[in-house]
């Protein structure tokens, strides 16, 4: 297809396409003219994969060209790509070093994902981001006086592993290999928001059922 | 107590506090001599959600002393006075007019909520700033092209309406009123980092399961 149709399939006008094509987000089309190249369903994807990344993970440009990186690099499987494609998706804030309430929130986080038996969350421990964003979220209740303990904390990671099999469910609709961790990178930073508004939602239903 | 214990006990430091009381996030204590005033438990729990809303929620002072306006708003029931708090938490980017994804989004969200029988939600409808959210959220997922129908929702619903029943447990471990609306708007914001970190490392260890 011609840049004019991948603009309308996609979604993104064409002044932004070329903008990724310039900074190398989206590799460049197959030429077939002076002034004319021709794109595939590749293209649209991985254009889609941007989108997502840059308007809705609001990453900057340098994030998203190291997450594509990891999505494309053919030298990992693709359990592990997909890992470290999800990896390289920001975080948001780092745990405090060693003051005392992190200290504790690693013991929360530790207790809870022995508790649970998830023994890969286990193995990797502090060297992944979403172990350290879940320290840092737990240090922050401790720190405020919120009790915030393995007992609390187990409904909501029961929850997360519900969310996880239909995550990956959505994942394995996709044929395997570069598609599917395209599509499993796009779908976790799409899911967060209205995954959100749906909690949300659901407290108010919830809310007025008790106290309504 | 003392400011200073004040600020040991919160974990904020002093000159925050000071910023706070001049901002009137937090009420003035009660003056003991020209240079002292005496704080009690219930600034402790206001400390503890301003700061929770501003360093989490990434409020701008403005609207946290908008969503404080709703918690002590004693002319409402507590039901209505804890929706009107959680509302005002803002919600992310807003749906885009009357574009064809904002319009299949919204039907996607009623036909969703139908299934449900969340009848709250469906009353309150587009007036609901997490309905607004989850349209927004779906639209973008049809603009760029993901499939996103109620069958694939239908599982980040049910986890949300569970998730909601463990939110609304913790909040009903405080004694009614005020305090539980504080607790209620802490809690819903200080557990999405948590959340979205615990749904990241189920995903991995899903992803592990399934491919590793």
């Amino acid at each position: 297809m011609r840049l004019a149709e991948l603009s309308e399939r996609s979604g993104v006008p064409i002044p932004t396409i070329k903008y990724y094509l310039r900074e190398r987000l989206l590799p460049p089309g197959h030429r077939i003219s002076a002034t004319q190249a021709e794109y595939g369903e590749g293209h649209l994807r991985r254009l889609r994969l941007v989108r997502a990344l840059i308007q809705v993970g609001r990453m900057p440009v340098a994030t998203a060209r190291e997450v594509l990186a990891a999505v494309t690099d053919d030298s990992l499987d693709p359990h592990v790509r997909l890992g470290a494609a999800v990896w390289a998706i920001p975080h948001g804030p780092e745990p405090d070093g060693d003051d005392p309430a992190t200290d504790t929130a690693r013991r929360t986080a530790d207790a809870l994902l022995e508790q649970l038996g998830w023994r890969f969350a286990q193995g990797t421990g502090e060297q992944s981001p979403a172990y350290r964003m879940v320290v840092s979220g737990i240090a922050t209740m401790v720190r405020l006086g919120y009790p915030c303990d393995v007992g609390q904390l187990l409904p909501y990671a029961r929850s997360a592993a519900e969310l996880a099999v239909a995550d990956l469910d959505l994942v394995e609709r996709y044929e395997r290999g570069e598609e599917q961790v395209e599509a499993a990178v796009a779908l976790t930073v799409l899911y967060e928001p209205v995954l959100l508004g749906l909690r949300r939602l659901a407290q108010a239903e919830e809310s007025n059922r008790r106290f309504g």
